[in-house]
């Protein structure tokens, strides 16, 4: 059993940690030299240079920070972040971050009240019942005295506890409804007022039947002319560009290393660079490095064309999708929500992504392949779920040192040893848990990838769905249940399903402890090392020192990441689960929490003003998968409280909870029948509204030039990039890495309310 | 344990009583007097008349058949019955009757073929093991012998069982798939071949917001107009016209009985009838019938003239419900599937029913309700489905009578009278469960209707979908499991999720005879009954002796009924659970089910032909409801056969069991993206393809003056009728109630197909 003193141990570390990452960033960021790193989306957006600040002087000052005074404001930056108002936010960094934002505001919103109201009520209540000190059958810590458990059984004094469950429910549906409005809204409002976008009129027709008498792109039009033709605009038939992209990735790998060696050359020119032909340059017939990668270089370059040009011309090469667009918004409403013909599984259509947001490589699944690949990774994941229990079992195990050290004699003195001891039981199981957490979203990505979903946006979706299971069987209750994962899920099975609520309500409140431990160390030394860019950090240096020729290199270089969706939504719905149900059960959680919540905003809203750059814009499509786990999570608190109750004999008052997972299940489908089309669904006056708007102000706008090639797979572009690119470089290499080279500054648009952000904000 | 005697007993009681239901019949059909309640399909088509074959002259062989010629092809019904094509059949009773009698040959297809393979695999594997004969712990019958009870625990016989199952599950799929198909196509060309529909070009739209400034009518028209400019052409907004329909109800039963003491009085000039006024005419004052019934009903008459006044020009009277018209189909397929607003709980858009298959009363529940009272019905529904099950598990244990006469000595007796002891183990249980269930449907559609559903068909079907789950509930498992419902309940509940399945095979197994008996009874014999049509035939005689005075009168009294479909498909589902079941485990059972279908499909037939007068025509819109249940009673079948085989110690096969229901769910969703939609969504391309067939085909048509009034609550033209009804009436009564009246036979249409039908078919 943890001990308050673990707790404190552990409690220490982390803060520490957390503490020392954040004084490490503060100290960092304020460093010239490391400008790009935490402020690249202002460079992105062209509003930040390089030495603008110092009016131009090449000094040491572009380095590192020699003014006092900076240091003086060391905590500025939680001011920065909290500055700008929201509609500036979204303007600045998009609907998404915005919405992402007020995740953690939600929980803010629902958990400060809830824990006030548990400290008046519950704390007392709990408190100043005896059951723990009546029994010996539990060892316990004085944190368990506020919880539930040191309620008698049988008490009336639970009633206090069934009528908390009714206003914490009602309390969170309450701000549920309210927040899931105000951010339908949101979106509804954006989508307003937004310009024009490709993707308002367009839609993705999918599984286009051959037509053995025309060619593709004849019968799209053709379907499309007979069938909406009033509506039908253009289409652009998706071309299989996967080899294409592939070759490109691959020269751009060369020309990274023919950067590299070119850059050695030039500082030791009297020592010509060689290299290993084989993999990595790492065996095989030594060569001159510059030669080789030249000779390389061509060859891909060659190859590229080659590839380009036959996927272009080849009809093969054509897939039987396409992207089909509309003279209005109100067509392509029309044709993304209906069917197209009485055989349902061609001429599919629905709303085309964003172009940004176009998953392309799955565009080339035939559709009939999908049910397969889906129940295929469904199995998988099943597996993947129960067998990932093992490992996390065992570290599970070591938190319990003493009752471990019982039967293995020779850990016994790192139990006498009391820091270390505090150490292990502490820190250990929730880093190790971490870092088994850290490589699942890749994994579970690549799985949503192989189901073939076409848009990032989906993808994200889709995978935070089963991250969000994970989390909860993984870390939920593999933390409460103890035993393997087969047996486990063996007990799930042969236990009868009233048994099951009765476990979870037991054992939930032991672990309180545990899940402070886990807060901590996921939670806030987390994002502590968010906000300090590590990783980005030492990639930048190495890159703009070995790699970086021009300006337009460093940018690259600066890689500024986005907010992952698909890791961080399912962690803050652990949150909520946690929070939600450890409300009732030990209040004592939810301080932990709060400062969790309130840690992230603040981080995160930084984050998005100063360095992520969205990889595309969904205008909160998550918001409908965050309020369902929400809602699930509050059913698993109800029928553990349901279970927990029924335990303690509570036997007349436990029936009374019965009617609480039903209405919540009423409100879920309240709010999915209410807010849940505006996230789907494309609605006609809307659209008939933006038309004539539009056709008024605009009257002669070219509708077809606007839409044109909008749709084209980016490797044709940059295949044609890279083209210009490296006959550019052929021609004229620069003599000189500039590093942190001057530039003109290029003139700011002035008129723009982010110009007067810029100046606020360096 | 019911014993081979008994069943015996069960069987001829069963058979006889069937033979003679159908001997009656044949008998009855003949007499011409009988004729239109045994041939009103052709009366209501006006292409059969009374006395047509006589010559006009008027006889007793009007009444009476003297022919003795007829008697002699006392079974011709049935080659009537099979000689009319499917296509005819069509044209004859529309497609919903034609696809309903697709079921039983969808049950014969899949049984035979299951019964031949099960006699030629199972049967010798089953019967030459000897469990039973080892073991004294079961009393069994010789059937049982045949059955997989007789199969040894572990035993390497199971394989064949496990192999079997793979081949069902393969060739239930097999046959669905091509059947859901079959449907589907035929669902498409009908609504192809037909004539124009008005529900073609019509759209329900429900939750009308109102506009303070505008009336409701300039509302959907603004809106309309705006929204879909090029293809709005008019609407229709409902009036409330409930309390309308009820008085003309009652003005209608009022009319009854003035015609009753009209006709007493002319049969009997000398006496005056009288009556009394309070309720059914047995209390209170006594006055004269005709005097009374004549103010009554014209202050009724003056009442409703009012009522139909205000509700015409009040407009508070009118619902924020409209029907929306539109030019052509495809302007109508592309309201009905899209979303109208941002607020997607206002201007709801849905197909609009066929005019014959609008529920009126329902449009006037408010959006806002239907949430609430859909919750209300679902726990009503569950406490019903429970409570239920107490009468039913009182009549099972008396099939049970050895086992009941040992407790209570009284019995004793009634159990040494072997006749009356084997009548009562094999008649009564199965009567007692279907008197109950005969009074079940009723109130389950009392329940749909107050769920809120708009149309006939929808709640039809939702009825349908409770009354399957009661019948799997009380009949399948209330069979399988002994003791109360409340017992029951809690033993679900307690046991563990890997018991249930084998206490389901382990129990299915012994419950084959009682099956058996089950099917005579309810199936046998109740098909039987229904092709004597008992209650008709005497409510049709009461009437015309009572109440007809003119032809008209003549033709409502009829009552030719039609298929309940809420009725007989979740019977007939049951029937495919019961053979999917037993086709392994106990294939003795098949042949009496194949008897039943191939019964059912000769009678209802028949019945198609000459009898039934469809209220609605949905295209078959049952099909995927009747899909998806043959496809559940798949999956309890697996997993009661994975139970059994766990049971049976055969643990190394039972694993191979688990893919199936896997599959069997892959396929499910399979079908339901192939072919659900067709019954669901009208695809825009035929709706393209038939408005610009027919604006080729006919150019002139006045497409607003065709829609106009379509959609007007019948209410509104039956006040009409009924005004004009006793006008005329008072004016004109009758001298003489016209029994079998002849009158001149209306020339038939000469060129169709149905002409030579009837000649062929008197």
């Amino acid at each position: 059993m943890t001990t308050l003193s673990d707790l404190a141990v552990s409690a220490a570390i982390n803060t520490t940690s957390a503490l020392a990452f954040l004084l490490v960033f503060a100290l960092l960021r304020l460093q010239p030299i490391n400008d790009r790193v935490y402020f690249p989306k202002w460079y992105l957006k062209c509003k930040r240079q390089e030495g603008t600040k110092r009016n131009g002087a090449r000094s040491v000052s572009n380095i590192i920070n020699l003014d006092w005074k900076g240091y003086l404001h060391l905590l500025d930056w939680t001011k920065e972040a909290l500055k700008m108002p929201e509609p500036e936010l979204i303007e600045h960094a998009g609907l998404d971050s915005a919405i992402y934002l007020r995740i953690y505001l939600l929980g803010l919103r629902l958990f400060v009240p809830m824990f006030l109201l548990s400290a008046i009520v519950l704390f007392p209540i709990n408190a100043t019942d005896d059951k723990l000190q009546d029994s010996h059958r539990f060892l316990f810590s004085n944190i368990d005295k506020l919880s539930i458990s040191n309620v008698k059984d049988g008490s009336k004094r639970l009633w206090a506890h069934i009528c908390m469950s009714y206003i914490f429910t009602g309390w969170i549906c309450v701000v549920l409804f309210r927040e899931y409005e105000k951010v339908m809204l949101m979106r509804l409002g954006f989508n307003d007022a937004q310009r024009r976008r490709p993707d308002h009129f367009t839609v993705l027709v999918k599984n286009i039947p051959i037509d053995p008498d025309e060619s593709l792109g004849l019968h799209v039009e053709h379907f499309f002319r007979v069938n909406h033709p009033d509506n039908y605009v253009l289409h652009q038939v998706v071309r299989n560009g996967n080899k294409l992209a592939k070759l490109v990735q691959k020269k751009k790998k060369l020309q990274n290393w023919m950067d590299y060696y070119n850059i050695k050359l030039l500082k030791n020119p009297a020592f010509r660079p060689t290299t290993k032909t084989s993999y990595l340059g790492l065996w095989g017939e030594q060569v001159d490095a510059i030669d080789y990668y030249t000779k390389e270089l061509e060859d891909l370059t060659t190859q590229i064309k080659t590839e380009r040009k036959k996927v272009l011309d080849d009809p093969k090469a054509l897939l039987p999708v396409a992207f089909v667009s509309f003279k209005g918004r109100w067509g392509a409403a029309v044709a993304a929500q209906t069917q197209q013909t009485k055989n349902p599984t061609v001429w599919l259509t629905e709303w085309a992504p964003e172009p940004r947001d176009v998953y392309w490589r799955n565009l080339s699944i035939p559709v009939v392949e999908l049910t397969i690949r889906k129940l295929v990774m469904a199995v998988a994941f099943f597996f993947l779920l129960f067998f990932f229990m093992i490992p996390i079992t065992f570290v599970q195990s070591l938190a319990n040192l003493k009752g471990l050290s019982e039967k293995i004699s020779f850990l016994k003195p790192i139990q006498d040893m009391k820091f270390v001891s505090s150490f292990l039981q502490g820190f250990l199981p929730g880093l190790a848990l971490k870092i088994f957490l850290l490589l699942l979203p890749t994994l579970l990505m690549f799985m949503s990838k192989i189901e073939g979903y076409t848009s990032f946006s989906s993808l994200e979706r889709r995978s935070a769905g089963k991250y969000f299971i994970f989390l909860v069987v993984t870390v939920f209750f593999g933390s409460i249940f103890t035993g393997t994962a087969s047996q486990q899920l063996s007990n799930f099975v042969n236990e009868s399903p009233s048994e099951i609520p009765s476990t979870i309500g037991n054992s939930v409140g032991q672990k309180a402890l545990f899940f402070v431990t886990y807060i901590m160390v996921d939670g806030w030394a987390s994002i502590a090392a968010e906000i300090l860019r590590l990783q980005p950090l030492i990639l930048f240096h190495l890159k703009n020192t070995f790699l970086v020729k021009t300006e337009r290199d460093r940018k690259k270089a600066m890689h500024p990441g986005s907010i992952c969706l698909d890791r961080n939504i399912p962690k803050i719905e652990l949150y909520f689960l946690l929070g939600i149900m450890y409300a009732e059960l030990s209040p004592i959680l939810l301080p932990f929490i709060i400062v969790y919540f309130g840690f992230s905003y603040l981080v995160y809203r930084y984050q998005v003003i100063n360095v992520y750059d969205q990889r595309y814009e969904s205008a909160g499509a998550f918001w409908p998968h965050l309020h369902t786990r929400i809602i699930i999570c509050l059913l698993i608190q109800q029928i553990s409280m349901i279970g927990l109750l029924a335990t303690k004999s509570a036997d007349k008052s436990t029936p009374m909870l019965i009617v609480l997972p039903i209405l919540t299940h009423t409100f879920h489908l309240y709010c999915k029948n209410r807010f849940e089309p505006a996230f789907s669904k494309y609605p006609l006056a809307e659209a008939m509204a933006k038309d004539t708007l539009e056709r008024a102000v605009e009257p002669h706008l070219n509708i077809k030039s606007y839409l044109q090639d909008t749709y084209m797979h980016p490797v044709f572009k940059e295949a044609e990039d890279t083209d210009s690119d490296s006959e550019e470089f052929d021609q004229d290499p620069p003599l000189v890495p500039l590093k942190h080279s001057l530039q003109d500054g290029t003139p700011v648009p002035s008129a723009s309310s982010a110009t007067q952000m810029i100046i606020r904000y360096q």
